[in-house]
């Protein structure tokens, strides 16, 4: 069981991405207690980390023990209580998900709605909000069914002007593009270990803000989720260490190295990889007659939604890029199934070798399936570097 | 981040139990997609080795994405719905935590309770569920608290006649002592991977019968938690494959080599095993003078919880087993701290020379604490094997 029995992909899909050598290593560290003055070491050490990935002095910073889906549950489940009115943003899967979360929770659920594969306009944002009056306004930051980045700070003045709180999902851009935490007067967010932190599935980092701390603290009743509960889990990860439920001390490791491989690389420089890799990937795109789905003011770095030219067959492009590449992408979701490829690009992933991999690749099968497409699209993309 | 910086601690704790090396090695693979064809083999293999170890033909088994706790959260809000009536078997912490659970899922709570270090009597439950009723009741079998392990067959019986289901925590017994879901009926059974099977914590095995099954799809509100209905987890789990969340991964590769590693070693075998070792163990606890909680009919073989000696510190000496000798133990909880110490003889931990090492080691520690105990603690455990 070495992996030796397993293919090598390039695993340019929604994520996961592919991890550094260093971080699946970390994960075969010696066992050690959940409770071992040298483990809580290593947790402290993750959340300055985190904090300084997410931009933020939020002391509530931690990795719940679960994928980035139970990070958007866990912010859900804390904030919002029986009753409450939650305004959620949604164009695409991850606001639809949220939406059907706010729904279980008991809370008066409002929608915005916006094309997929666009981002909202702060004044359609603004009319609902002074509609609605929330409690709790949520919006995605990177949509990772559409590849929209969404713009934050416009959101969140108008979210604060009505007294609400802000709650974003940065499951996909955190640690690919700038998720300002603190600047954007963000009250709550998650995200999740594998897209472009290039950790394994399994933590979802969150943090709270002081609005939102205080919210938790108002709370008239239980959080429904006992493993979710952050009235617990922060006494664990906080000064008074207690034992809430055993954390996943493996992933734990894992993540903790890959937050210092983000530190050692430098927010900054790491997003200008991320979109110098995206510019080369629409190049070549572009150069081979394909195009994306969304305008260029509001692709997410590392996630690019390309549309499925006529003729091609999406499932079997995909079999064949997975089958003789070992290069993984994805398929659409919902609406857009069958309609684009998702590549993403993302930590790790994001690499001028993969970009030019992937290109040639999907030229020659697209060519062998008989769709015209053009030539050169390696070369367009060299062409950026 | 080779390891080379952590201490290589003998975890005798209520759990992590140490890992076998491959079982972290196996955490190194190169990452993989959720929904790649070789992935979901793995997926397959990994149910057929729980189906194995659970002793169950259950088709919806499989490993929940989040630690024990999520295991229990997973059965109970899948099962009981608002109003709904549930028996809860209280006798110490894991039972209390089910107990708290089923009020923030307003289901109708009622509990029996036993001494704590006790087991339920068939006649006690007998008589709480032709007083309650209930659509559900749930016991903790190997109370990781107390170290009692519950007989489940009388109990099963009682349930059943009564037209309820039964849920059973089987987080520490899994892989140490036999689990029977299908002999003894269980209809919902939950799990951990950081205990008697020996892999890091993180994922949270679960088994669902026929009857129960039947509960989830008469239903008649939707599951609290979007992250843990089965509704939709069945289905990536199943021949569907429909996306649901991104499954933790290198946790799933963990869980398989340590999964054939409990296969391999044959599931009486190891059983044996964990029983031999607390038989050294006690041998020695008692050659020292001192005395176990649990009468001995009623012990769990992975987990003891020994009495405090008179005139021992609790703290100091859990502090000088870690920090002298590299060995955690657990303390007591609830009514029971300061009272036990709680060791943990679980999967790869459960060792003769572990046992003698502890063993050794405590010896010298409550004497270096003045406190009065017998010589030979080793020796005697020795004798056992």
């Amino acid at each position: 069981m070495t992996g030796a029995d397993l293919p090598h992909r390039i695993l340019l899909g929604p994520g996961p991405s592919n991890c550094h050598p260093s971080v699946l290593q970390a994960m075969s560290r010696p066992m050690i207690g959940h409770l071992d003055p040298e483990f809580l070491k290593i947790m402290d050490e993750t959340q300055a980390l985190l904090r300084q990935v997410m931009k933020t002095s939020n002391r509530l910073t931690l990795p719940v023990s679960g994928t980035g889906s139970a990070g958007m549950e866990t912010c859900l489940c804390n904030l919002v209580e029986p009753g409450d009115r939650v305004l959620v943003c949604v164009n695409g899967v991850f606001g639809t998900r949220m939406a059907d979360i706010v729904e279980r929770l008991r809370g008066e659920l409002h929608t915005v709605q916006a094309e997929w594969g666009t981002a909202f306009e702060p004044e359609a944002v603004a009319r609902a909000v002074s509609e609605v009056r929330p409690k709790l306004v949520a919006i995605v930051h990177a949509e990772t069914s559409t590849g929209v980045l969404q713009p934050i700070e416009d959101i969140s003045r108008i979210v604060h002007e009505a007294g609400a709180l802000l709650l974003v999902d940065a499951v996909t851009s955190l640690g690919g593009a700038p998720v300002e935490t603190d600047k954007w007067q963000v009250d709550a967010l998650y995200s999740g270990t594998q897209k472009c932190l290039s950790c394994p599935p399994g933590l979802a980092p969150v943090t709270f803000g002081e609005r939102a701390v205080a919210a938790l603290d108002a709370r008239k009743s239980r959080v429904t989720s006992w493993y979710l509960d952050m009235a617990m889990v922060r006494k664990y990860w906080g000064s008074e260490r207690t034992y809430h439920h055993t954390a996943p001390i493996s992933m734990i490791f894992a993540l903790n190295q890959a937050l210092k491989l983000v530190v050692a690389e430098g927010l900054e420089a790491r997003f200008a990889r991320h979109r110098l890799n995206q510019r080369a990937l629409v190049a070549g795109i572009e150069a081979m007659g394909l195009s994306m789905l969304v305008k260029e003011a509001y692709r997410a770095p590392m996630l690019n939604a390309v549309r499925i030219p006529e003729g091609a067959d999406d499932r079997a492009v995909r079999a064949a890029l997975l089958q003789e590449h070992d290069i993984e992408i994805g398929g659409g979701l919902g609406p857009l199934a069958g309609k684009i490829w998702r590549v993403g690009l993302m930590g790790e992933s994001s690499a001028r070798e993969n970009v030019v991999a992937l290109l040639s690749a999907l030229e020659k099968i697209l060519k062998a399936q008989g769709v015209r497409v053009r030539r050169g699209a390696a070369k367009a993309a060299e062409a950026v570097y």
